[in-house]
């Protein structure tokens, strides 16, 4: 090893995977490590990615990737809590609040949930940023702060602090610059490598594929899945995935506050049933994973009796107000930031609902000031798009198709006409798309 | 175009590239010139470097990828001087001290010939190292002295001056740490943005391929030299190829002073066959291309004719003096550098010379210190082999196959062996190669 590294130098390995060769784990640690030491500069690591992105990566390149980028930051351990460790990581989509219900729903079947979550960009919202809707609610745990709210209720969600997985904070700034974030093993060494940091007993997956979704198509989205299953598993990570759909938003909400009310609302046994049914799916397979429960049949089960009994949502409201926030906005969501305008868009023709454009509805959102155009955008909580309609659903002229709610009127009008584009009515009956298309 | 601008995204460029698709002029010269200019940084050009790397240019844009880099600094204008401007281009070979020997021919045939040429690197001299050798002989001429030594003797050999073709200095330097150099479109806008900067009206390039090139396999050599052809050209330029053999050395020398030393004896009718076949193939070709005559039959007699006549001699001797060079050492070459340790390396066996490896006798006159590992290396100018024997010479055990001229006793052991190996024996006769392979 010593001997290798003497004569490693950072532009032979960019050679070797430019030529198609393996590299091997010394190379791959050597350059990572060198990169976030700030001993190789960008360029290089820049010239790796984009070979990576011609040239692929094989399971044992990945695994040492994504090993390497874990081991440049501090790893968690849970294991004094007494309980196994389970998370969900999705790929992002428009609407989708489904970590919000998950992670109380899942710590109160026994399991414990250390979430740590990101920040919404583009079109995409984050976890971090809805929950900071709740007056109070702290996202930047300290690692021991984490730990204590994990063991108390079962779950916390957090920010990723800057000592856990380094390498992958430079390297993301680096390959959203440079055109090489559309690669299956950067992504998957990127999501798997921080969640692995949580030494989670098990994991699951949800992939979005479709108009909303960064992966347009089911082939590549099942890809990832794959990639990122077998680069858990060989971890010794019990580790799932779905592909999900992501043509119009899940449920019936997009914005940071709105989306906490619908995320309640499931938690209350209520809510739109296909976000119930993402949260029911995804919840059953991370019991299993857990180790908690032994069928996908039987954990539905549990999972259903969390939400009727009310076990999820009082877990909920233990987990807000030990992160800070206003447990009182966990009965009255009306405390939650309001928008001063709020307008019904209504449909002009009637018939059924043939699609919901989730990418523009995405777009209105960050014109809205719901999102960030770029990180450190300050954001509007309030803002968003409520009362959705769904695909599928028959609808007659003048009835209404959504909330808007925005911060004034001329950002309002603005996004109206856009709002209307985004709902396409068929003036033939149009089925219900399937939400989850593939378990792996 | 200034819409245009306004919405160029560096790493929308490089996507775009990167997917394969055809970049716009106003791309590529937004991109080279904010590289120069140093605001798009090294990571994006080195991410678009790797993407061209994998897909490629094509004619268009290739041609305004050499103009943007040859627009990013002075272009030098010898009309003034009333004589056809020509140039030669090499891409590198051990031995190869050609410039030397052709720059004073084909001026005295009535072109001008304002040589900008470079140092070496790695196993391959430079044209620069090798003049340096004649005490006092200066490369760094102003544009102003440029200009004026070649209005005077008709020809000057000097470095690029830093105002010329800045953005390729900067671009070079990041390929070379990025595992981007050996790519056909970034070589030919390096190599021609240089050349087209002198105004050339005629231009050969001498492509080299075999065991000592840059390019090993004679495919990519011609493949290199149509696009070089092309682009030249495509910018109203004369331009002509050759294709030839670099598998052992040209000539009978390799080493700086030791060159200098084999051209003297050209340009005095003299010399080793190969060499002076290769000065006249690329010599009748500018002489074509510069207008000065009509065929290359009659190119060549006329370049005879100035050999035999001392009249090229004549004018190297004015070029090294205008140039501050020692013009004594044109009479007298035992005034250049001399190695204190020659040592005569022998045959062991009898038979015919089957092959003399020109990267290993590269690789040997960099460890006797008379090339670079890197640039800002020191070199010793007296070093190197000389009377180096040719494939398909007869020899018999015992007989001298070259002289190895070095520092001091420990380096010439050191390097005995190498130049041991690196000549084949065979036991039949080996027939001459081929040194012009092919005319482009």
């Amino acid at each position: 090893m010593r001997i290798l590294k003497a004569v490693m130098l950072p532009h032979w390995i960019i050679e070797k995977k430019r030529d198609g060769l393996e590299l091997t784990g010394d190379e791959i640690v050597f350059f990572i490590s060198r990169f976030t030491a700030g001993e190789i500069p960008d360029s290089q690591m820049a010239a790796l990615a984009m070979a990576v992105y011609f040239c692929g990566m094989n399971e044992a390149e990945l695994a040492a990737l994504t090993s390497a980028m874990l081991n440049s930051g501090e790893v968690l351990d849970f294991s004094a809590i007494g309980r196994p460790v389970v998370d969900k990581h999705s790929t992002g989509g428009i609407g989708d609040k489904v970590s919000l219900v998950l992670a109380p729903l899942v710590a109160c079947c026994g399991a414990a949930v250390p979430m740590l979550s990101g920040r919404g960009l583009g079109i995409t919202g984050g976890t971090l940023d809805k929950l900071e809707s709740i007056p109070g609610f702290r996202t930047d745990l300290a690692v021991d702060e984490l730990f204590s709210v994990v063991e108390t209720c079962g779950c916390a969600i957090s920010g990723q602090t800057a000592s856990i997985v380094p390498a992958d904070r430079k390297l993301y700034a680096l390959r959203d610059l440079t055109g090489t974030v559309p690669s299956i093993p950067l992504i998957t060494a990127s999501i798997m490598s921080k969640k692995l940091a949580e030494s989670p007993d098990g994991l699951v997956l949800d992939v979005k594929t479709g108009r909303g979704a960064f992966m347009k198509e089911l082939d590549s989205a099942r890809e990832l899945a794959r990639t990122m299953v077998k680069t858990g598993e060989r971890s010794g990570v019990r580790t799932a995935a779905l592909l999900s759909a992501m043509d119009q938003p899940l449920g019936t909400s997009a914005g940071n506050a709105l989306e906490v009310i619908e995320a309640i609302a499931l938690l209350q046994a209520g809510g739109p049933p296909d976000t119930r049914e993402l949260v029911l799916a995804l919840g059953e397979r991370m019991l299993v994973a857990a180790g908690i429960e032994r069928s996908t049949e039987s954990a539905r089960k549990v999972l259903e009796g969390k939400l009727s009994s009310g076990g999820a949502f009082e877990c909920f409201r233990q987990m807000v107000e030990l992160q800070g926030g206003d447990p009182r906005v966990v009965d009255e969501p009306a405390r939650l930031p309001q928008a001063p305008v709020v307008r019904e868009i209504r449909a002009e023709d009637g018939g059924w609902v043939g699609g919901v454009d989730a990418d523009a509805v995405g777009r209105v959102c960050v014109m809205l000031g719901g999102g960030r155009k770029s990180m450190g955008d300050r954001i509007d909580h309030s803002v968003g798009v409520s009362g959705l309609c769904k695909v599928g659903a028959k609808i007659a002229a003048g009835d209404v198709l959504m909330l808007l709610h925005a911060s004034n009127d001329s950002t309002a009008e603005e996004c109206t006409g856009f709002l209307k584009e985004a709902v396409r009515i068929s003036a033939d009956p149009v089925p219900l798309p399937a939400l989850v298309l593939e378990s792996i």
